[in-house]
């Protein structure tokens, strides 16, 4: 592998033609809502979850190889600010019976849908006070989760999973901190690949992000590369059932806007009600030149949560 | 359906030659050390995740109908003693950018790998404090878990599910709580749906049990009907991937000899290396004859966890 | 001491002639705001701790005998709904160094200010979103706390101490739970005792409800007898330092005006910005006839925080 | 106030004198227990609160002047690894009744005993896994707290105090990290300011680490300079009711003799029994030059717990 310090410089040139930022401005109401999938729809693009999908994903499976796509939830892992995650044993007060049985346990005080390796739900994320559909964020939250819109309601997604590698595209181990992934990065790694985007696909994309996480966790959470607006709105309108990647966000960040804020985040979650999965573990499928392949969640069943941390898996 | 009441009636008749409790002694160490799966092992029957079983499952996916296994977490589900589980809504304090984003999270508390619908790691439990593979627990657990055994080592699991309806069986819809099942149920109803237990196999027993889970939540956790000595005696020969059911501790609670303590805990957890898999949804399952599918089940990568609250799928 | 038994049956009498409750409607922003402290003050009745008022206290302590006024944080304690008590202990990881050192510490969840005996700042309540002072509860807050009138700007708080007991005037072990206390009771107790409310009091009413504590939770927080609307304003016409009771809200509960809600709550805290402490230990100082004395407490340092439970003191 | 960079240099040249460090092993349990106040006991140093010193104590209050002692418990404070303060601000769900009542709370999630000004009980420390009074660490130790020593026992400390101005006495601001205060320096001191240490005194030591609190919160917590062993049994001798400084530690951190972890702590909790009281904020006593005072302070009443957060008070 070539070492960082190279890649870095090759890096100015490989990106030295990157386009100017875009900005972006979120539709307003009467233009965003209802959602495609109606007025009164909670699931967004979870609706792509149905026995076909299912089928269309089971039948990928050749090998029974299988790759975790996931983070372990440890202390060392990056955590973004105003975040924690800690883990409190509970050792046992046994023996119980004569069998002398002995039972640990632990509590654990964290933002637990939103550390590690996480799958966002729509009460995440508003536009002004409105959530996914146009939902009153205020009047569905509550101290104790919404009660609307919640990710007790996504259930296990099964479907289709494929891996764009903008990492591989440009030759580069990890894609600079400022990098906004083009539309025409998809396409070429897409056409490179070999493989086409479907409708109610999880699409995931490689940036090497990921191989800042444990080893430089400030680096890791200060910015990353990722789609911006423009890549977002074209791979949305692939209509897949989520957008997930190596990186914190998905999206690149901070924009290259500076008056706008995480944008991906809203036109994903809350115009377009698309999911989006974090802090994914992408190399192993890169490496494995595994483009096509069954891709597994189960998000937690967190009544009126955010979101939930996962442990997805990909398998061929 | 038959009104509980009368069941109640009925189960009086139906349960009347069951068989005197069975005592059990903790084999030696000596005796159970080192584990069948060699004397370095943690995964023990996590050692059945293989591309071959994966296959195996794959194959019984069919219509790509999925089942949701799990309860969910909520205000309302019940906690055996000293557990709980506590969202609190952390409301976004935005805006931020010109797009007007607000961003929510919630701050859980809870022995979050052992509540709801949730899966044993073998730091969970001990003999004389030692672990499975006569791993000294006292050496291994920190105030931040445990260094061995840890549930983020366990992965996806991903096998030839088998669900054994004993309610169905004894004509019943909820097992009465005193109720264990004998190595006799277990083969009679197999026989009577027509599967057979393979090695590798997820096995999950329908108790009707699940139908208190908030509905009478001190009834749920009082005690409950399941399997014994015997009977898991008997599963953990057919050699497993996990045993599991629609109550709390997969066995009887209280075990009817009273001298033991939730002993199945240690013969399948401590001695055998065998997962629990509790308080399981499996009433979707038993109504639609579902007896054979695959299981997928995808454990929090929780470093040094005793275990993961879960939310599995049965796929066919 | 008499029965609980006979006392119920003499409180039928006793309590017979009690006036019918009155209501209240939260005087308009322009009426109550600014405080009689000023439009900028923050402390409130705190203004009352100044060095001539612990003088005034100080004079007080004749024998050195010292009162403690807190229950103790544990398991058994009553708590009121939505609130949690929890402790964890974090035994040793040592030994540390030559000297064996073992470390023990232990993590508390809690709402550490709003549990036990507790003492309540401005941030606590609001009318129509508006604190005291008419400071915009939305304004201020954070999700770490409030900017301002935070419980850290209260300190010490030292004057005379003046117990009131009702109980006593009405010859009864415990006030039946729908006892509200009038203006007269007030009057006549202080003269049966003896001693005049002075300026800058902390000014405690003894009830007997706490003798529910602990032995019958769910009791004590289901309602308590206590001061209401008029006794309140009258009392805030004496111009205290604070009022507190051996009950959960000072006040009686539920109001016998059920359209309004812990309205004494609004009157001290919100309208007069006076501070509110509850769920004292006055029985032993009803029962040494200790009805004036240096009355000691110290707020935790809470940054922004809504309340602090406390251990206050009563010294002569 | 003379630059920092000025007298680090001076306090090179001040402190050139100092004794080489010298070596501490702990009493076997036969020479330290039964403790002096018998075998028994559990207030150890805490038996001096009785009427007559607090009694002392109220003689000193003369001008009604009171000096808050404690650091705000906040977001911005240091906290020794493994520590965390976290409050969660739980906004009102109201409006309740005609009244508009909104209410407010916050979770507080921390070691609550031992961040901040805190005060140490005698579960804190052990020796070879034997608390004070050789009471067995293991045999009194839960998951919810300590059932022998608890800080629930101690009740409000009231006794004379007095501040020992070692800064002062050497002519800098904040004593050098590893500077070991001599039983030279607190004889000189207390010479130099006219005051004795009298048996059950609050012993106050100003070093002025606590100008790094909230400043270079890393620096704060990274070592002290503070008593050592001998300065420590000297104190102890004068049988005062507690030892305080406003360092982390009371004691020099690390010890000059490196195979000995915070000996201090065991000399005075373990060992004899005297309370420990860390993090003080004692410059606005050693810049009025109040030697003499009342001192106060409340613990809270944490059932079982190793420690208290404090916010103690001198009045003079």
């Amino acid at each position: 592998m070539r070492s960082l310090a190279i890649l870095t410089a090759l890096g100015v040139c490989a990106f030295a033609t990157q386009a100017a930022a875009q900005s972006w401005r979120p539709p307003a109401p009467s233009e965003r809502c209802p959602s495609k999938w109606g007025a009164a729809d909670e699931p967004g693009s979870g609706n792509h979850m149905k026995p076909a999908n299912v089928l269309r994903a089971a039948k990928l499976i050749k090998t029974g190889e299988a790759f975790e796509l996931a983070h372990v939830l440890g202390r060392d892992m990056p955590l973004n600010p105003g975040r924690q995650y800690d883990v409190h044993t509970k050792r046992s007060t046994g023996p119980f019976g004569t069998n002398q049985r002995y039972s640990n346990e632990e509590l654990i005080v964290s933002e637990i849908g939103q550390v590690g390796t996480q799958f966002d739900g729509f009460t995440h994320q508003a536009i002004d006070r409105l959530l996914y559909n146009c939902v009153k964020m205020d009047e569905v939250a509550s101290r104790n989760g919404f009660t609307k819109l919640g990710m007790e309601k996504v259930g296990t997604l099964m479907t289709r999973g494929v891996l764009i590698d903008i990492a591989g595209l440009k030759g580069v181990d990890v894609l600079p901190i400022d990098y906004e992934i083009t539309v025409a990065d998809l396409q070429q790694a897409l056409q490179k690949q070999g493989v086409r985007i479907e409708p109610g696909d999880a699409v995931l994309i490689y940036t090497g992000w990921s191989k800042h996480w444990g080893v430089d966790n400030k680096l890791y959470t200060s910015g990353c590369p990722g789609i911006g607006v423009a890549a977002a709105e074209w791979l949305i309108k692939q209509d897949p059932m989520l957008l997930g990647a190596d990186n914190w966000p998905v999206e690149i960040a901070p924009n290259p806007d500076k008056s706008i804020n995480l944008p991906v985040h809203n036109i994903a979650l809350t115009v377009n009600g698309v999911h989006l999965l974090e802090n994914l573990v992408l190399e192993p499928l890169a490496r494995a030149r595994a483009y096509e392949f069954a891709f597994i969640m189960q998000p937690l069943k967190l009544q009126g949560a955010t979101g939930s941390t996962v442990a997805p898996t990909a398998i061929r």
